[in-house]
């Protein structure tokens, strides 16, 4: 059986490779700005030599909110697929390092590990250029049912529906996680996302969700309206729980229909938001396991997401169960 | 013949991988606190499997030097060993992004690319154990007298003399500067590295290096007293320039045998101090290779190593001209 988890993640394995660059880069490498775009080899390539020095870190969007979840004092796991080389050693490392248990034996054969080429602007915007490399070739044999059964929530980001792998291990992941009676939470990821893969996405939250993350776009586009409250209304229909990030507005939370707001937690300067929204969740997810109301989750997402867009980099810097802890008293 | 150069770098290519730890941290790992020590592969394993989750971005001494010089709008060129590995690649391009030449061809064979395990603790001190990989490896074969040739100044790492092969690599460049009528600086590097070296430190000292950086620390060692000022008189018998840093002190510097001191530039907070004696030399050699006098020499260290010291990692995060432009009025 194992320990009990609380969260356990699906998601691409990514390093990231995260550059400052002025506004001017974004225009004339021709890259959507604040958007998640997949590359090829030739492009990553072409684009890493047109970046300036890299900082590389860990990142993927599921596993960043497992690291966040530890920070916080929660208990993790992860499932995700590296290759056996030097960015597959120091995505291992670093999600294990956090304390998430990580069993996903490194392939050794395949595409390289994957990475995500980031550019962070002046104002902290984030605009992300993934080689998806070994995890697209996630396959529903490298979901360990006993892992998922072992979490309250099994956590997917929709990242993984770019590939049609992915996606069958993403559903076994889902199915694994229902046959234990454990609860499925899936996060939208990104509006590209969403509108690439529009019947697939909506089709699982009318069937399977039961938790849902996206932010305000993700979920207008995946109801195909411009009334964020008409979108909401369709979601709560499917999923017991809601949660819409806003950035500096802050979120909504929908629990069993009940609505609130949660303000952002200011911070002095946006460095770089990647990974708000994942640490968002970390937040979410660590209250909901611990069954606190729907308030102090939504309260500890915006804890979480505002110390990780205070600093680069898309893991907290700091450990997050300490900036909670007077939401917990 | 190419373009002039201001400074050629001589170094090893390291890739950093640092993690934020407690002070306990070294005392549990049986680290030597503030130094560089060198580690086998076995070890370089253990102690990466302790450490927390790690940020790697390029560095090694001389190379860090060259970035530096780069962002001050200096021109320069390095000559260092790595891998046809990803953390090769990551070292490749991380210098060539910032300006800096680096013709070396990534070996296909030996030991894959070094890396430094650096541990920073709160009081912002760094704990390096490098683990030299390919950097080990540079031969004299890996000079290349005629990027020698078109830099003012020839910067050579002591850190090179824990290698023999490395040590004769590093004999050739600096016959190589002389031979162009060109100008050879080292580096003493570390305290640890002056004392398993001594003897051919002071040779080299003595019948070849025209400018001398070093901390208080390594040039008293170099002449085996506790006294400062008679280790710079040594030095200065031999040596045109004296760069002598004093962490917190500033640094004393001493040019055709007239010495100045120069203050430290205060920073909010000591974060990082990895990469400070690199930075200091970058602003020095600066200056010097635009023949300014030996006060704004090392006020544009200062400048410099005040920026790195400020925030995680070895090489400047802000366009270092940017803040060096008061001084250069």
């Amino acid at each position: 059986m194992g320990t009990p988890l609380d969260v356990v993640g699906v998601g691409n394995a990514l390093v990231d490779v995260i550059s400052l660059e002025q506004d001017a880069f974004i225009g004339s490498h021709g890259l959507v700005k604040g958007a998640m775009t997949l590359i090829d080899t030739e492009r990553a390539e072409a684009l890493y030599g047109a970046m300036g020095p890299g900082i590389e870190m860990s990142g993927g969007s599921a596993a960043n909110t497992m690291a966040g979840l530890a920070s916080l004092g929660g208990h993790g796991g992860f499932i995700g697929r590296v290759r056996d080389d030097q960015l597959g050693t120091v995505f291992g490392h670093d999600i294990r390092a956090v304390g998430v248990e990580f069993p996903s034996v490194a392939a050794t054969s395949g595409q390289p590990t994957g990475r995500s080429l980031i550019i962070v602007t002046p104002d902290g915007e984030r605009t992300m250029n993934t080689y998806l490399g070994a995890a697209s070739e996630l396959q529903p044999d490298d979901v360990d049912e006993a892992l998922v059964a072992r979490a309250q929530v099994t956590y997917l980001e929709g990242y993984l529906f770019d590939r049609e792998a992915a996606g069958e291990a993403f559903k076994k992941a889902a199915r694994a996680a229902h046959d234990a009676g454990r609860l499925v939470a899936l996060t939208l990821s990104d509006s590209f996302c969403v509108e690439r893969f529009l019947g697939p996405f909506r089709e699982l939250v009318t069937e399977t969700v039961d938790v849902l993350f996206g932010n305000d776009d993700e979920l207008r586009l995946l109801y195909e309206t411009d009334d964020l409250d008409a979108a909401l209304t369709e979601a709560e229909r499917h999923c017991h729980v809601v949660a819409v990030t806003r950035g500096a507005e802050g979120a909504l939370v929908s629990s069993h229909k009940r609505r609130m707001s949660i303000a952002a937690v200011p911070v002095d300067r946006v460095v770089d938001t990647t990974g708000a929204g994942d640490l968002f969740a970390a937040g979410f997810l660590y209250g909901l396991t611990r069954d606190l109301d729907p308030e102090t989750c939504g309260k500890l997402g915006a804890v979480a997401a505002a110390e990780v867009i205070s600093h680069v980099g898309a893991r907290p810097e700091t450990v997050l169960a300490g900036l909670a802890a007077p939401l917990l008293l």
